[in-house]
């Protein structure tokens, strides 16, 4: 049956990079049999400046009703004047909650071509591929009681609670070995299971939910532990699966380990493998319009969709390796240039990856 | 009037390494005018051997009754057979919670001559110098509520407490604001005050007491950032402080940019600059009475006490050079042993920071 796929370009450089991204789409399904239909619609800053909120009933429906979403990023300056209710992040906020998208996959990934940019020695980060599975709309960034309160002697204390149940870990767990299982099938759960009660349960449930998928290797690691060696030695992991909060500092870490944030996708999934689908990077009001932002990332959120979504893991190669093959060429956009390299526009990046994909 | 330190080898390379840091008092004391003197004590696995408790109520009263502590390291396989109360790092939390240690100072320095063994281009941090401030007592790791609890709809619950009061906050705010007098006069404050409201009012008392060091200036970082910019550009940073668990996380990944474990000092402060001083590094008690452990962690913990609790500032110069021109000769224990290093023994090390210090 036809995949819908909802496109939201968002703000700032979010139409130019999710542009490219489209074209690489249409190429797959005019040319590689992919069978989807696609149809965009405005979420963020430019859909606040049309309707006066930055995600309408009609676009969340429209969310709803699709198989998978591929944004590109929103907000800038010019919506921060506005209350905070109707910020385009916002959006983003409101669409992970009435989708139900608690499975976030980010990707730490450094091409090798790339590989200098990194500030760790080339040789521990080239062909990187670590896949971080973070919980997202649990644990202590959403536990409830919190706030600040008055003591009995006077002082405030500020307080939030980190909370996991059951059902919670299990959903995640069931992302992060089915991610794996798709990979080299080894999984870290990350965890402070000697000093945090919330996460000792969240170490026994993925024990018990890895005996679903016994070809899957479970190992568990202290977060503090996990950041060292995510400095010491980041090739040693496929994929780390973790709480909201731990996830929040791991990932940007393993992000930044690659040296080129505007090279990574990113997903989050609801419990049936419905997806949205973005880069990690911000909207870039600076560059916008400018025809100078790179796609890669968004292009590479493409490859995300279709892995994850859609089961095409090879039509996903292909674009895995459309883009190594205009990294080879020596194509590189302002954000990952250096010398000797060839200096390229958005558009002429996309147009490159098209050719390659041919 | 003379200081008294009480010292504390512990089990494994423990006294081995303690060894040496004497020596670097006993000379300080013959040769420069220190005004100190020591006696020493078993905790860990040997008070246990000797006492059936990893700690005495005879050494907490040395330990109450001492200007400062210096401890080796505790624990080893001999011991993990007995109870958790009894085993030998329950001795350190004690004296922790005992002795109100709830200032944790965490370096991460890389001398230059040793920039190669991390992970990161030498370029990035050689001569690193960041001192993350850690709070020890407090935070979601000693919480309360807490714990695993079953829902009214039969699943459990792990849940754990993250709260500050403002007290323990400005406690621990003046201890970074006076380290960082006695460095480069810039506090960075860790915090994710964007969502977690117990890091909000953390943001504020750090804001306040800030003003009663004018000298200093004062920045905040959320906590992702925090990691990424350790990876990307440690030398960016002066004095950071942070909660226990973020602390926990930033002080290892930190830690671990310098790629030698073995270098590195630390120290626990009370409210009036006494302290509890040690390497980071563990007992290693696969190389215990060997004479080849590396002793610079231990040593530089006793420059850490004279800086930090005695107000030696000059003496606490004259310990980091001494170090400084060991490696400079290219001695190495075989910790930090690389091709066309001189390998030493602890003992030896010794003797050159001995030699060096004269
Ligand atoms: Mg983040
Ligand atoms: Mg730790």
């Amino acid at each position: 049956m036809t995949k819908k796929v909802l496109v939201l370009p968002g703000d700032g450089i979010g139409p130019e990079i999710v542009g490219q991204a489209t074209r690489v789409l249409d190429a797959l399904i005019e040319n590689h049999g992919l069978d989807v239909t696609y149809e965009s619609a405005l979420v963020g800053g430019s859909s606040y400046d049309a309707h006066e909120t930055p995600l309408t009933d009609e676009v969340l429906a429209q969310a709803k009703d699709a198989d998978a979403i591929l944004l590109g990023a929103v907000g800038g300056p010019k919506w921060e004047q506005y209350d905070i209710s109707v910020r385009p992040e916002k959006a983003l906020l409101k669409l992970r909650s009435e989708l139900e998208l608690f499975g976030n996959l980010r990707p730490a990934i450094l091409y090798k071509q790339l590989a200098d940019a990194s500030s760790l020695k080339p040789e521990l980060v080239s062909d990187l591929d670590v896949l971080i599975v973070r919980e997202l709309t649990g644990g202590i960034y959403f536990g409830q009681p919190r706030g600040i309160r008055t003591l009995e002697n006077g002082e405030r204390q500020g307080y939030n609670t980190y909370v996991y149940s059951e059902s919670e870990v299990e959903r995640i767990a069931h992302v992060a070995f089915k991610a794996a299982m798709l990979r080299d099938k080894r999984v870290c759960s990350v965890d402070k299971a000697n000093v945090l009660e919330a996460t000792e349960l969240w170490r026994e449930v993925m024990d018990r939910v890895s005996k679903e998928y016994p070809e899957v290797e479970l190992t568990h690691m202290y977060v503090d532990n996990a950041a060292m060696q995510l400095v010491r030695a980041p090739k040693q992991f496929d994929v780390m699966v973790t709480g909201n909060m731990f996830g929040d500092i791991l990932s940007d870490c393993a992000a930044m380990l690659t040296g080129s944030i505007g090279m990574l996708p990113s997903a989050s999934l609801d419990a049936n493998g419905k997806g949205m689908y973005e880069p990690i990077h911000g909207s870039a009001p600076d560059i916008a319009g400018q025809n100078k932002a790179n796609p890669l990332a968004t292009i590479l959120s493409v490859s995300m969709l279709l892995r994850h979504s859609f089961g095409e893991a090879e039509l996903a190669d292909k674009i895995d390796q459309a883009v190594s093959t205009v990294l080879d060429q020596g194509l590189r956009t302002a954000d990952i240039h250096t010398d000797g390299d060839k200096l390229v526009s958005t558009t002429e990046m996309g147009d490159a990856v098209l050719a390659a994909l041919a």
